[in-house]
């Protein structure tokens, strides 16, 4: 691995692109056993209410229905805490749309049809629907028949990443709808603000967004002919998936098994969103069932991206040093605290810098507007836009240099992260450097009157999983990789690289297998940008030992010492003697003549985990026009530069770039999911829910930045959810620079950028 | 493993013996994708004729339809020997039943209708039917355009078993029929004879024997949306039929994908047997293909064992010692010398003796009667018939107990093989010993006239082939073994078991999984006694690397040295400290916390080899009663004794042993594919091919032999096809001591021995 990089580093096309273009994949939707029967759910119409009663014989009664399910049928035991929703409300509804009962019929129109038969009585109650409003004493209460416990809805991210060494804590205060709290700080914060030379503050609020992917939810399960309940679903985890229809249903692990059918997409948002309660259906019914949710459904009952509330205040001195930082945070968490992202405040809110004083409080509050989930980099993005506002503001009210700011007080390694832990290197500085550098960036001061450039930058933890590959050599000389991985976004490629490096063999010979989870080796979900960090060492590791193994026997073929022997583009040869080679599938060939073979077969594995995490950094440069008459915000250019440590395949890499500055851009000015003052989702498909459209984007130019991760494959880092952070942080700051405006609300759709014009006419910024 | 063995050795029902005997199990015939095509096959009416067309028109004009596929539409290519069956015939028959063509359609019923409008207009030729008049000069020739070459037929064993290094080799001879030959000897075997004091000869002659599984061959094939060809059959080795269907049809091996259906019986036939016939007509179709055989189509053109005629003379000295044997064997290796076993002669004909001097010559003839096949011991039942017949008339002329003098002149380690190599320590002896104390045996010498005890010993030498497997804990403290077996006779129970004792859980806590060929650790075909020697040890070795990486794991948990650690019943305590364990599900589950863990996934992997083969010796026992009037034999005792060298699991090893008895005394009595002397197939239904019914069976006693075999899993051998060997051969024994008649030919039908005891009058040889 001294010589230059043969495979990694090559632009290749993703190894599912061509079926996902030309419609051969076949998704979670396209499951057809025979004799499955097909569900509907059952929406509350109401966003708080009791369950009266479920009227269920007119359904019944409906041809081709084969039953309607509500709570009582689903022999589901109870979660231990509040992290998973029930997958049918039992006694209380807690938001419009969720799923009271379940049609299951002998088809999907059937079903439908049926839906309109189910007649559920509620008593209705005071919804709570407004943050701000429900964390007041005396407002409605959410939820009343599931109040909720302080620490309720908090998982494994939490223990890792949450509470730290170094910093002072307090948690737990319940009341009312808020159902949970937390304090840590270090340093004297008043003492540090008190002595800044500039402070700047303000309220950043950010709405639900939903994640969308282009494939709605869907999931088929059945009981196996050995009795196994099988459930195969568009999913982010085999395993995670596996491990919660066992608990949930008191199975024995080895009696469940989990397909992870190809994704249509998931940010987050495809994790045991329907498993279970097909899983519920199956088990009381013994046929397949199959329930895939239409846009309307998808929208109205998968947990989106809760809202946040952020008041926020920054202190620096003359020369720009950053001095302290004091937040409040109020964290919409929705129905269920599913996610709740409230425990990562901290980390979120102090971003890539180092500050000598910081105090962060977080409350997170139940309103009746779905459950929380996970989105591509939870909170992430609210809380740059937070932050990154507010350093712009400072650099503007220090005239200092914004890019200059940042490298000033960007954390470097060994400095203190919010959780006392220290802070790994980073690449902040180099991304910073090529902003500095960039066409869009130079060309700010010379823009017409309405446009402006802006900047900003985002960092996310990424996260350190164990995990395990295996790697066999065919008799044909190719390389199988197996392990469990969902690919969402292209992995397979990544991981199908590093294999070909360490073997030895062009990367078009190696297959990237996903077992499903009975077989599949240890791996963790498709999420927390896990896969080429966790996967990705765990694959060389195989790779490696099945390389050493085919050593091995050449050597013993060849009398040869396996040291002095290497393996260049699929050919075993001796160091330094290319001509006296002999092809690894001639060898694979030979070893394939089983009978009374000395040799054990080529195959390696691999089983890893980290002693630390490997975060990244992306920043982003939006270019802006502002119509002033209308307070539409258009964008003239945008760029996305992330340390990625290392660019496995720059194709897929700047993909997921360029994937992440759309969703930044619509997450800036268009998404949001609205509810009236009733709980009523107004923004129910995807002509309210407003999407970017290709015409509402710039061409996005993307810039790989390099700084090696000191445990990741070949350098790399996890690179998923980084990129979104920054993004609607840079157009706010293009806005300011085009307008001197400073609007605080996400999305910044053009009725908030006009009325914020409108109530203000100080300066441009820029 | 130095305590005493908690788990192997421990009498445990079959994995999959519940749903079998429920009716839950879901065979080959029971895969139902949807828009199935059903196949049903076109057969030859004559044993030998050319093809002059195939007219189709009727057929397709059938409802239902879809195609009639010839060889001209299958785009296979020709296989490089005749190894391999083409699936349908392309210019020539060659025997009757074999397939023509493919009727295609969209119910079975549509293709077995359509079958009849097939018009195979064929220009008859003469067929080769008797192998002895097959092989002399001028005699028809059973194949004309595909005129076999010398060596052709034989597969992967033959260079690892069939030719040595201390014999004298000659072979290739090929004329007319008589495709192969071989001659090997050792010693100067005129002089051993010619000093003999004792020479018996005779001829002995076995006919065609169908393996009947219950099951018959079902395999369906389809293309996954990817375009890769999948194949689901019930078949014996996934990486077999994977590596030969991409051969066949020039796939990369990553672009076929085999899964093996549960198995309703092998034997040896299920090898190959559909699965390029479906395949072919998946790639043409482009649709899911299912083919049945139904039990007639099953019985006609399933590859069988072959017929043998074997001229052997044996010589001893006055001492009982064996001085030499001379063996003649033709072959009859039918239209296709697929598995002819004629390479295997100086092997199987020697036995488990030591010989100062043999003289063995082979013939491989073709004619015009199925293709060859192997079936569980192939030849070996033929092969001891003759050896063991003479040993015992050996005995009776020198008036030596037949026991002692098989004790004299069993093979000590060290001693050559008929292939040069050194007899391994086997457990003939210990055998003998027990067939010396067996109440069978006592009773001998008291019994009324008509009735007779005889017994036998065979060996068969097993495989040893290279493996791998892997070996997951689960987060509730479960065992996944991952490998690729299929389970035919219960390997899954025994590998378990061999987990369990390895990593010290509970064998209800391991399951054994077997993934298919895309993902599965290389294993080995169900064939040639492989499972448990070959895939055994790559699972213990698994679940010793499973095992160490827990203990490191709770090692640094526990600040202890790993070696200071062991796992008794699922605790993993100290040693000598019982008290102070954890549970293993205890450890399991707070690992199953995977952010930021430390500790990689606790996961191990095994690829293992042998440097020796474990040969197996099973000794029969039989107890008959003649009855001189008809010819008929009943068994009214039978004893089957082997070396397993460890009993895994007592209650299959029985069973396989109940099973070979059983197999055995149908060779033995019933049961042989007759052809007229047309070459049409008299025996083809279960009406006239006679498998031994339950009433027709004594109850079997099985006796356990345990001689450790040194690289076995906890000492185990290979088991399957020890047992059918001698079984015949007992048989034809105890029908010797109670008639004073030796009948030669297999099966020992009633007209058979009726004919025997009028030919001959000699006193009783008991």
């Amino acid at each position: 691995m001294t010589e230059p990089l043969r495979y990694v580093g090559m632009r290749r096309p993703r190894a599912d692109g061509r079926d996902k273009v030309t419609g051969a994949t076949r998704y979670a939707a396209d499951m057809a056993l025979p004799g499955t029967l097909h569900a509907r759910i059952v929406p509350a119409l109401y966003a708080h209410a009791h369950i009266r009663s479920i009227e269920t014989d007119a359904a019944l009664a409906h041809p081709g229905v084969r039953a309607v399910l509500t709570a009582a049928d689903l022999s589901i035991r109870p979660p231990g805490s509040e992290r998973h929703l029930e997958p049918l409300a039992r006694d209380e509804v807690v938001f419009a749309g969720q799923p009271v009962a379940l049609v299951v019929a002998e088809s999907e129109a059937a079903a439908a049809d049926a839906v309109h038969l189910v007649d559920v009585d509620l008593e209705l109650l005071q919804p709570a629907i407004d943050v701000l409003a429900a964390r007041r004493p005396g407002a409605p209460l959410a939820r009343s028949t599931h109040p909720s416990t302080p620490g309720a809805g908090v998982g494994a991210e939490h223990r890792a990443l949450g509470s730290g060494d170094g910093a002072g804590q307090a948690a737990g205060a319940a009341a009312g709808n808020q159902f949970d709290s937390l304090h840590e700080h270090r340093g004297d914060i008043e003492a540090a603000l008190g002595s800044s030379a500039v402070i700047v503050s303000g309220r950043y609020e950010a709405g639900w967004a939903h994640q969308a992917p282009i494939e709605p939810q869907a999931a088929t399960a059945w009981i196996d002919h050995d009795g196994s309940l099988v459930v195969s679903a568009s999913m982010q985890g085999i395993f995670l998936t596996r491990d919660e229809l066992a608990r949930a249903f008191g199975l024995p692990i080895n009696r469940v098994r989990v397909i992870a059918a190809p994704s249509g997409g998931a940010f987050g948002v495809k994790q045991l969103a329907l498993e279970t309660l097909v899983a519920g259906a199956a088990l009381r019914l013994r046929r397949p069932v199959r329930l895939v949710l239409d846009r309307r459904d998808d929208l109205a009952i998968s947990s989106p991206s809760q809202g946040l509330v952020i008041d926020l205040r920054i202190g620096a001195d003359a020369q720009g040093r950053l001095e302290g930082i004091k937040a409040h945070i109020t964290y919409d968490s929705g129905a269920f605290a599913e996610d709740s992202w409230h425990w990562f405040a901290p980390r979120l809110i102090t971003g890539p810098y180092r500050w000598p004083a910081f105090d962060v409080t977080a409350v997170a509050v139940h309103t009746n507007r779905f459950g929380t989930g996970n989105y591509r980099a939870p909170s992430g993005p609210p809380g740059a836009f937070a932050l990154e506002s507010l350093i712009d503001e400072l650099a503007h009210r220090l005239n200092i240099d914004p890019i200059a700011l940042r490298q000033a007080n960007i954390a470097r390694a060994g400095d203190p992260m919010a959780d006392g832990k220290p802070w790994p290197r980073i690449g902040a500085a180099e991304c910073l450097d090529q902003v500095q550098a960039h066409p869009i960036w130079a060309r700010r001061r010379q823009l017409p009157h309405g446009e402006g450039v802006g900047i900003a930058i985002g960092v996310w933890p990424g996260s350190a999983q164990p995990a395990a590959a295996s790697c066999r050599l065919e008799p044909d000389g190719a390389l199988t990789v197996v392990t469990g991985i969902v690919d969402i976004s292209g992995a397979t490629s990544s991981l199908a690289a590093i294999a070909a490096e360490t073997f030895g063999v062009p990367v078009d010979q190696v297959t990237v297998v996903a077992a499903d989870s009975s077989t599949a080796p240890a791996t963790p979900s498709s999420n927390a940008s896990a896969t080429t960090y966790a996967v990705g060492p765990a694959v060389q590791a195989a790779a490696a030992d099945a390389r050493e193994r085919l050593l091995r026997v050449a050597a013993d073929m060849l009398e040869i010492e396996p040291g002095d022997l290497e393996i260049v583009d699929a050919i075993v040869r001796p160091r330094g003697s290319p001509a006296a080679g002999r092809p690894v599938a001639d060898l694979a060939r030979s070893l394939s003549d089983e009978f009374d073979s000395p040799y054990p077969p080529i195959e390696g594995h691999g089983a890893t985990s980290h002693t630390v995490r490997a975060p990244s950094v992306a920043a982003h440069l939006a270019h802006v026009r502002v119509d002033e008459e209308t307070g539409v915000v258009e964008l003239l250019g945008y760029a996305v530069i992330q340390d990625v440590g290392r660019a496995l395949n720059p194709a897929l890499v700047e993909g997921q770039m360029t994937g992440a500055a759309v969703q930044s851009i619509g997450r800036a000015l268009f998404e949001e999911l609205i509810h009236d003052e009733h709980g009523q989702l107004v923004t129910g498909t995807f002509l309210d829910y407003a999407l970017p459209r290709a015409t509402m984007v710039p061409a996005i130019d993307t810039r790989i930045v390099e700084v090696p991760a000191p445990e990741g494959p070949f350098g790399a880092r996890g690179i998923g959810e980084a990129p979104v952070v920054a993004g609607p942080a840079a157009v706010a700051n293009a806005i300011a620079a085009a307008t001197g405006v400073r609007v605080r609300q996400l999305p910044m759709t053009a009725p908030r950028v006009w009325a914020a014009l409108r109530a203000q006419s100080r300066p441009r910024s820029g």
